[in-house]
Parts: structure tokens; sequence; C-alpha cells
């Protein structure tokens, strides 16, 4: 099977994402880098993509990628997108306007208006626009979900998710640059740490329940004074299908490392998962007890099993996860290629969608901080 | 030294909390069960008192207890209130004012207005009204305050506490008289779970920071409809020291136990104690590597040292945390006695001013409940 | 019910032991504390006695309260000997001849010799002579027996048990006199860790599984060179069910605190059991998930309901464990009392005959150590 | 920097290895895959091979494969034999001698002779021959090495090593030929779980303290008793700089699926590391406090740096800690190429002289389990 062709914008020398995407996306022998506009500065971009063996598709802006791509026999079948915040909404619109597939980094766009308009033109062109929330490609979070379209833990009551940190809890390197922009409105737009991290946990309790979310009342502060933006984070909402929604997030917990969880409790059943401890999942039955779910078992579910690469008692940890996302974008862009339908088991990237929800949840979050805590409604527009 | 004389109303035979006093107040030799009226049944209740060898202190009702006791040279010394909670303002106020020292089982009433007069009656007749908050005896809890104290992981910026079981989550059940009566407003009061359960996290937030609560936000929810009152809450708070509180309670949360645990981030440290794995306590210091303490370690602060009773990698559970309580309280006693100074690494039980604070916080969590989230006033008018 | 009469030998002031039997008879209430002879000093016996308040029952030895008990129409029911463990089996003889049941702590004697001529006795005389392997008193362990006894995890193929600790691995302390004696065969017999902690661990293979050792061989080792007795142990054995043994010892693993655990191998499932994590049993049937049962849980076996004091959630620890042993022996004394039977789930407490086991085991352990490993014989001549 | 080209024999379609190698050597985009011999039946390695698009370099036969790489200009870097185990001598050897680096799967080969002289060869060709112990990749282990190292734990006293599962527990399974072969002596050789798994904890015993093994005692069983080689072993062992060591390895071990660990004691602290929490590390200091080292930390060691991909609190699992090996053999061979020096925190894959240790040890332990338990010597003669 041949490969796809793949190409990135941003991820330069000295970036995090940049080499995360690029283990990703080449874990799995689907995906050959291809592209590249790796650099706002148009040499070193080039100089970079050329030591990715790039070649002449080593480009000096996006811009070029672009216009240069669309006029290749064969251009590259997806573009990952790891340049600045604010500079996703700009140029995914031209790739997905330009007639590519895109996976963006989060946030979608810096708005609501913007994410709208995202959402609007992946439909009408029919170009796949993916949102990195890549803890959702863990397989066992998969599973989750799967038991609960299943209905094994019943209809469900209540998802309490977390993700808290202590990265951010030195009141000295406040103004350390590296850290400082993070909580500056005009840099990190609306909100910080539910932006920043808060937002995995929402998306991920979407994600597991398959349900959306309604309304929200946030409770915000700043616990070192000096940030205009929240370091903590709790946050109560409500979703579509019934369920209750708590939501606490924090960049001063000072031994907490990665401390995204979520516990699911349905009428029937409950389930934990922490993505400190991925290769387990603990569910308990009404009335019965704790067990140990392990990654690698046999006879889960579809959806777990094609997320799973070794056997049981092996950990994978989180470039595996992201992996799976890539792994679904190949499947999803073969699909399309070839007109067939995609292997539900497969079809569960994080879409344009949940980048647009993500982006009303932020704002709600900062509207509702600001009054207190009043309910708003956490709908984008479009679908309210 | 001779021991101190204890009494007891209610506990009488098939109740928990009955046999759990008597193990904590007889576990160290202190106290000696002398007296008491153990049911609502006069005969019964002396029926039961004479297997304990109460002879012809075994009383047929409190207030016979409360005359003959009286009107004795050597009367008990302490008397535990184990009643039903809407008796505990009447029975308390009557043996505080017969001159006796009282222990009382949460709730000490059932209105704030009743929790003012017994702090003052407390404070009027100079004896000791405690809370049963038993949870704050444990060495670990208790050394967690020390190191707060003290100054170890800085000024307190949050508390994240929670206390979440499943034990309430079978909709089945719900109408068993054995559940029901905690969700009806007509036995239970203006709140369920939190002021069954969140109560003893949010003690143990104001035990461990030595900060009070001024002010609550809560979204309160029935996940089982038919209830009238919560079975599942969050609060959101401020801490007159500054620190800002989250705290969780669900009793339908499957898959957990008896889940009460506390987090608190100072500027510089982290600390985490679970009370299902009491004899850990892990503690991060800004910039280095979480470590394990351990109950009974060497050179930990005076208030665990005391409240620790076998070496180190032995567990102590919670029957001991029980019996911190009677030992802070017979040191009290003994101190009151003797017009002696406490020594203050026992003076650390819960007191009526604890029981004052918890029923204002109760009543203002339901009202923030009825009001959408609305911050109210957490503060008892006497302390407001 | 009038409660038992319980005296003690040793323990006196000072003693780390003393306090956990004190504790341990007391806390049910089941046993009142009597007469004593606390120091081989006599007049600070008697001075520590009174303390008590045992008057002229705080003897200023055991030859003076064992000839005094036995003058009184209403003797001590049951003697705990605590003294050093080369007067054991003295004390022990005299009390057993002279008619009380005895308590002894670890080990029952010195020699294998003495062991036998101390269950021959308590045949003889129908006195009760109890030996403290308290940690056996565990609920959770006591369950582990009954799921091994009603066959849940089907026959039994091997045992893997430890009890590893850290607490000399200090060679700057190991003249130490505290720690030195340990290592001394001059005081400490023929050996040194594997009598002192890994005996527990063998006891508890036994007890769990219902099987005898009937020969080992062992790897014993000095880590800190200057000890002629070993620090470190393996030692391999068989039972006679045909159950494989594998125990490991260790004084000098620093990082780990009281490390004694069990893992039992079936047939049909697999259980896991930890002294520092006792509230919790691990349970995995063959070709299933790892369950995890909590003390406390409803419709476990009648042992382990016996044995448990406070609802599930709530820890028990070590205390508790060690009362369980009183427990058992006040059924047992009633039963001979009354001439009843004992209930089956009370007559738990190890006894001579376990004294005597663990004496050829440490005798066959010492033997094998020297000879390189050599497998020799465990079984005392009386049951070989 | 241009790929280096990359080979394999074995791991055809259906296998579990192959695709582990395959995901290990292309991750992080050093090896490029160009050719192999996939499969023992030539049509079917051609067809596999070129869905790989190895083209003419699917290679019908490793002997063909052999001969036309070795006319090529720019033949394969390095092959990667992952063919029965019996085979594995033959292949290596032939490689080694046609001029090829080489990577092998554990067993090296089936007979100490044949090992010794795989080590010659390899010396003497100057050809890497490298042993897949792959789990000493794992970059908190290659931290415990360093930490070994640099003294931070001091002198090391004692290794306890265990590697149990219970995947060959069910004795209605042992017929089924997936598993039976394992325990047959004619297809195995003369160990089974020990060859097949303890070998990986001895190996990580000796990787971690820098000792080899130099007797040894062990304790075989099979506690399924149709088979004829063992599926449980406890095997003591000494090594050359002065550590005891404790080794059990089971495959009956129902409650354990993967269950690799170690744990080190040394005169100035402890550490304890396990396959299935890799991404911490269990650090105590004598006269300490228990730290967790998290994989990621800042400031660890620059082996550990080397080996570490994503940021702290982001889990890495198996597949990355096989990766490494491949970056550590990538480095080697560049160096070799370059003529310059490796850096030494690359250069800890494991070699011939660990595949030849690792066979001496199989050959100690079958012996030494024959003849109960006698001590052997357990290096290979070259070494002796």
């Amino acid at each position: 099977m041949t490969k796809l062709k793949w190409g990135m914008i941003g991820g330069g020398a000295g970036s995090q994402i940049g080499p995360a995407h690029r283990l990703g996306a080449s874990l799995d022998g689907l995906f050959e880098f291809t592209a590249g506009a790796l650099d706002h500065r148009p040499e070193e971009g080039v100089r970079y993509g050329q030591t990715f063996g790039l070649g002449n598709r080593a480009y000096g802006s996006w811009q070029e990628m672009l216009s240069s791509e669309k006029a290749l026999a064969n251009p590259v079948d997806l573009v990952t997108i790891a340049t600045p915040n604010s500079t996703h909404f700009e140029i995914t619109k031209a790739f997905l306007e330009g007639g590519f597939h895109v996976l963006c980094e989060k946030p979608m766009t810096m708005t609501v208006e913007e994410a709208e308009e995202i959402v609007k033109i992946s439909d009408a062109t029919r170009k796949i626009c993916a949102v990195n929330y890549g803890y959702s490609g863990y397989s066992l979070v998969r599973h989750m979900r799967a038991m609960v379209t299943r209905g094994d833990i019943g209809k469900i009551r209540l998802v309490n998710a977390e993700f808290a940190h202590g990265h951010h809890a030195d009141a000295a390197d406040a103004d350390n640059p590296r850290v400082r922009w993070r909580y500056d409105p005009k840099q990190a737009g609306v909100s910080a740490q539910f932006a920043d991290c808060g937002i995995h946990a929402l998306h991920m309790a979407s994600f597991v329940t398959g349900q959306v979310v309604t309304k929200l009342s946030a409770d915000i502060v700043s616990c070192i004074s000096v940030r205009e933006l929240e370091d903590d984070a709790m946050v109560n909402f409500r979703m579509d299908g019934g369920a209750v929604g708590r939501l606490w997030t924090s960049s001063i917990a000072i031994g907490r490392q990665h401390g995204l969880g979520i516990q699911v409790f349905g009428e029937k059943g409950g389930l934990r998962w922490s993505q400190e401890q991925p290769n387990q999942l603990f569910y308990m039955p009404l009335g019965g007890r704790m067990q140990v779910i392990e990654r690698g078992e046999e006879n889960l579910s579809p959806e777990a099993d094609r997320a799973t690469r070794v056997t049981i008692g092996h950990s994978e940890g989180m470039p595996l996860a992201f992996a799976n996302i890539y792994t679904d974008l190949a499947e999803a862009i073969r699909a399309l290629k070839g007109q067939r339908d995609i292997d539900p088991s497969a079809n569960l990237y994080p879409r344009a969608e949940d980048g647009l929800r993500s982006m009303a949840a932020v704002f709600a979050v900062a509207e509702s901080g600001k009054q207190k805590g009043t309910w708003v409604d956490a709908r984008p527009p479009m679908f309210s």
C-alpha cells in the first residue's frame, strides 16, 4: 500500500509539538513526510525541511507551499498545522479552500465566529478538518466510549474530569516569557489554563459520553495575582443527554504532572481513567466489584483493538495515542479517495465541530467567570 | 492515672456509630464506660446498658441520666451524644447547661440559630462541646495541618477536597427506607449528600489550612430524580486567609467507596492525602520531587507523633483516628480539672465553633444551590 | 457478659510490644487487664502495674504472679508473655502447667525440642498456647484463607511470600546495641532476619493455604559483613498439599517499610495481599479480570465478617488485626469454660503447633543456609 | 541526515515481533526499511516484502538476501533477525561474516559454544552483533544504571528481579500448540520460562548494576505437571562486584500480566522500577524518604535524557523503549562509519557478550535445577 503524502506547517527546530507530530504521523508507516513550511523565517524553514529530505518541497512559507502543492499532480494528502495559535484560522481556511485535508493543532481558531466558518468550509469543500485533541487517541479512552455507547454503564448521570498540573506554580517564574504569554489576554485570548488544558478534559467528557455541552458555570481565579488570565478554574456543566459535569483545571497544583483524568458514572456502573496510568481502565458495575481492564485484553471493543499495537502488559504511551489520530485520518482519507465507507471504529478523530464546540466553551467559561459563575449557554450559535 | 468516666446517649443495639464510639473511647484506656441512656425505649436502654456493666447507671432516658448524674459526687466526665440528628441540639444544650462536657455527633444542630446558641452556652459554661468530625483525628491529617502551620508549603492558594461514594447509586434502592430518609427534607433538613459527607471534606479543608470559609457557590443535583435533596454537589468557596476552595461530593459515584480526600496547594509546595490510604501523605516541594511521608516516620510534628500508636509500616485505620478525638478530649478535660494548659498538640478536637461553621455552610450550600450557584455568605451571623 | 481477666508478663515501660498487646486485648472490651509482672526489676514491675490499676495484682516477678494467681478463686483467664525471647519457653511452660491459657510472643521457644515440649504440655493440660503471628488477624488475610479453603482458586500451585524492610540497612548503625543483638547468635539464636521477619511470611503462607512446610532450601547472606547472622534470606520450600513456595526476607531493603506480602496462585485463580495496603485483596480468576475485594464488602466469608469492625472504605489497621487474635482467644476460652464448640470462623489464632513448625523452619533455614542451600526437612520430629 | 538502510529476516505476516521491530526501527526516522527476507516460504516472503515497498530487495530467503546485498554498492546497514530461535546462530553468523551489522532477537544461539563463536566473530569482524533485550531501552531503566554508576546508592548489596505472568496458567490450554512448544525441550532447548522471560530480568540486573553473574542456584518446577520444562523458577545468584541476586520468574502467576520488575539495594539507597509502570522510578536514599522520579524530569542523567521523547507526565511505553535500542544502533553504526567515538550515553544496546552471558545463565539454571539447586558456575568458559 502506497504511503499517503504528509506535509507540515510550523514545527521548526526547537519546537516541542513538531517532533510529536512527525512521530505520530510516521509511526505506523502510513504517511510519508513529503512537504513542509517549517519556520516563519523562509530560509530557516527551507533549511530545516531539507534535513528531513523534503528537497524542493521544503518551502519558505505556507503561502508558497499552498500554491506549489496545488500545482502538483500528486500534492500532499494531509497538512498538519502547528503554527502559533493566532495563525491557525487563516492557514486552516486557506488549505481547506485549496482542496487539502487538514489536521490543526488546538485551538482551531481564536473566536467562535472563525470556528463556525471553518466548520462551514469543511462541510462545503468535503475536506477533513481534524483538530488535535490527541488524548482521545488512547485505546482505553476509546474503549470507555465504546462501553458507554453500548450501554455497559447505563444512562450517564455524571462526568467528573480534571486536568491539573503544577508547572506554572512558581511565582518567581511568572514573568518568564516562556510562561507569561499564556496568561496575557493579548497573546492567549480570553482564557489561559482552561483553554490550554481544561479543554482537553472537556473534549474527553464529550468524546466518552457522546454528549455535547449545553451550558456551564465557571469559577476562575488567578492564584498568582499578577496574571490577568486564570491559572485555576472549576467548571460545572450540563450535557445534551442529561449528564451533569464537573471539571477542574489548574496550573498551580504542585505535585501533579500532567493530571488529565476522567470519571464517568452511569445508572449501571462507573469508569475511571487517568492519562498518567493510561494502560488500565477501572470499571465498577453497580453492585459489583472494581475490575481492572487492561489495554490489550482480548475481546475488548473494535475501537480499542484498532488502537492497540503491543500485547497486554506492555505499556503504550502518549506518542501512540497521538499516532492513533493519524491512523484514523489515513483511514478517512483513503475512504474519501475510494468513495467507500470509513470503518466506524476508526472514525474517531476530533474534527472541526469539536474545535468549534471547544471554542464556544472557552468563551462561555470566560464569560461566566467574569459574571461570578452565572450559567451561560455553551453552544456555538450554529448548533444552538 | 484514674480513668475518666464516660457516658453515652444513643448508640443502642444495632447502631453503627455506637460501637465506633465505644471503641474510640476505650481504646487507649483513658475513659471508662460508666453511664448511658442507650435507647429511646427505656427498658431496652437499661437492658442494653447493663450488658456493658453499667448497673444502675444504665438509664431509661437522657433526662433521667442528666438528673441522676448531676446528683452524683462523681458524675461522668464526658457525655457522647449519638442520637438521631434532630435531637442533638436539645440534648447537647441540656447536658452543657447541666455542667457536663459533651462530644456530639455531627450535625451538632439542625439550624444555624441553634448552633450559635450552643456555642454561646459552651462559652458561658466553660464546658467542652466537641463535634465528631472524626477524620481530623488521622495522624497524617494532623501532620498536614502542622506542615501548613509551620509554613512548609507557604501561603495556601488552593484546596481541593472531595468525598465521593457510590452507595446510594442504585435507583431501584432509592425507596428503601434505609436510604430514602436521607434525601427527604422533612427528615434530613436542607441538604443530603453535602450535609452528610461533603461537610467532612469542608471541615478538613478548614482544619488543615487553619482558615475558615467565608463564602461559597454550589451546584447541587439529584441524579436520581425522585430525590428532593441532592445526591451530588460541587461547591466553590473562599477562605479568610485567601485560599480558594473546590469541593465535590457525591453518593452516586459507583466505584468509589468512602472517597474522602484533600489536596492543598501553597506557594512553596503541595500536599495530597486520601482517607482510603491514610498512612501515606504525598508531599511535593516547589521545584522538587514527590516525597512519600509515612505515618510513624521519625521527626514528624508533635501533632502527628501524639496521634501515632504503632511503628512505621504498620497501618493505622479509622478507629484509631476516632480514638484520637477521645485522647484530645481526655487531655482537655484533665487540663480543665487541673487548671493547667492543654498540650497544644492535643488541642485539635473539633468543637462547637466547627459545628456552627459547618451548619452555616450547609445552609449556604442549600441556598446557593437553589439560586443557581449565586455566591452566598457562608459565615454564621455571630462571626460575620 | 463479664469480661475475661487478662494478665501480662513483660511489656514494661518503654516496651514497644507491651502497648500493642494492651491495645489488642482491650479494644473489644472482652478482656480486663487484671494482673501483671511487667518488668524484670520487681519494684519497677509493681510500680508500672499499678499505673494500670492492677493494685496488689501488680507483681514483682512472673514466679510470684504464677503462685499468687493460682491461689486465687478467680485467677486470670489468659496470660500474655512478652518477655525477652530466651525466657519464653520457661515462662510459657510454667503457666501452662500451672493451669493457665497463654498467648506467647514469637518465638515460642529457642529450640525445636522445647517447642515440642510446649506442644505436648498444651495438649496434655488442655490449656491454650497461642503464639502471636498477629498479621494473620487481618480480616482479608482470613478471607484469603477462606477463599482457598472453599476452592475459589483451585488447588494451590505456588505461594510467593515476602517480608522486606530497610531498617537495618545503615552500616554505620550496625554496632548500635539496639540493632546488633539481633545479628548476634549468642542473643538471637541461629537466625536473625528469617527468624524475626521471614517467619511471619512463612506462617502466613501456611495459614492461607492450609498446608504445612515439609522441606526447604535457603540462601542466606549478611549484606553488612560484620554480622554473624543473616540480614537477607531467600527460601524455597515445599508444602504437604503440593504447593511450591518462595520466600524473600530482608532487613537491608532501603525503601521498604514493613513489606510483608503474599501472592497465592492456584489452578483457577490468583490472590495478592500486602500488609501495607491491608484493606484491599486483589483477586484474579483464571481467564478473567483483576478484581479488588474490599475489606467490609457484603457477603464475604464468615471469617472475614467476624474480623471486621467498621464499614467498607474505612481502613482497619494493624492494631485491629492484633485484636482479632484476642477475640479468637476470648471465644476459645469461653468455649472451653462452657464445654461448647468454638465458632470455626473464630478458631483461627496461631497456636503451639504453629510455634513449633516455625521453630523447625528457622532451624532448617539455618542448616540449609550453612550447607549452601541443600534441601533439608523442615518438619519437627514429632510431625515428620 | 540520510537514513540508514535497514533489513529484516523473518517477521512475516502474522508475526508479533515483526511489527514491533518495524515500529522500533522507523519511529525516529533513522532507518529506512530497505530489504528483507520475511518468510521461510520464498514466494510469500517476496510478496510480503513488496507490501513494504522493498521492490527487488524483497528476497525469497536469507541466503539470497545475503548474497545479493553483499553485491550492492549500498547494502543494508543493519539486519534484524527475527526468525525461529533455532536459526538465530546460523543466520547471525552468516551475516556478521558477510560484513553486516546485526540485531538478533533473543536468544542469540541455542548453546553456549555457539554464543562464544558469535562473540568471537563479532570481535574479529568488528561488526556489531546486538541482542534484543529491549526492556533495557526504557529511559528510567537507563537512569537507574546511571544512578548506580555515579554512586547515588553506593555499593550494590542486593538485586531482586522478577518476571511473572499468568498467561500459561490454564492447564486445559497446556496442549495448545501455541503454548506447548515452549515447554518441550526438543523445540525450546534446556529451559522454558527462565529462558523466555527470566533472562530479561537477569539481563536487567546486570545492565543496571554493571556487574555480571558469576554463579547461581536454581529451583525449577513444572506447576503444570505435563510440562517437561519449567513454568516457574527461583534463581539465587552472585555477581562479580559482590552483589547478591534473587530472581523469580513464573508463567502461572494468574493476575500478573507482564510483571518484569527490579529492586536494587545499595549501601546508600534503594531503587525500584516496574515495567508496567515504566514512567516512574522509586528512589529512597538511606535515612530519607521515598521519592518519585518521573520520566522526563529536568536534570536527570544524559542516558535518560537521550532516551526521552515527550515531556514529563506523558507516558512513554514499550515501543519507545524498543526504539531506543535502534537509536543506539544508529549512533554506533554512524560512529563506526565515521571512525569517531560513540556518545557514551547511547552506547547501551545489549550486545553479543550479553547474549553469551545469558546463554551461559540459561544452561546454568537448567543444570542447577536438575541438581536440586547446587551452585554452579554461570560464566561462559571464555570469561571464566
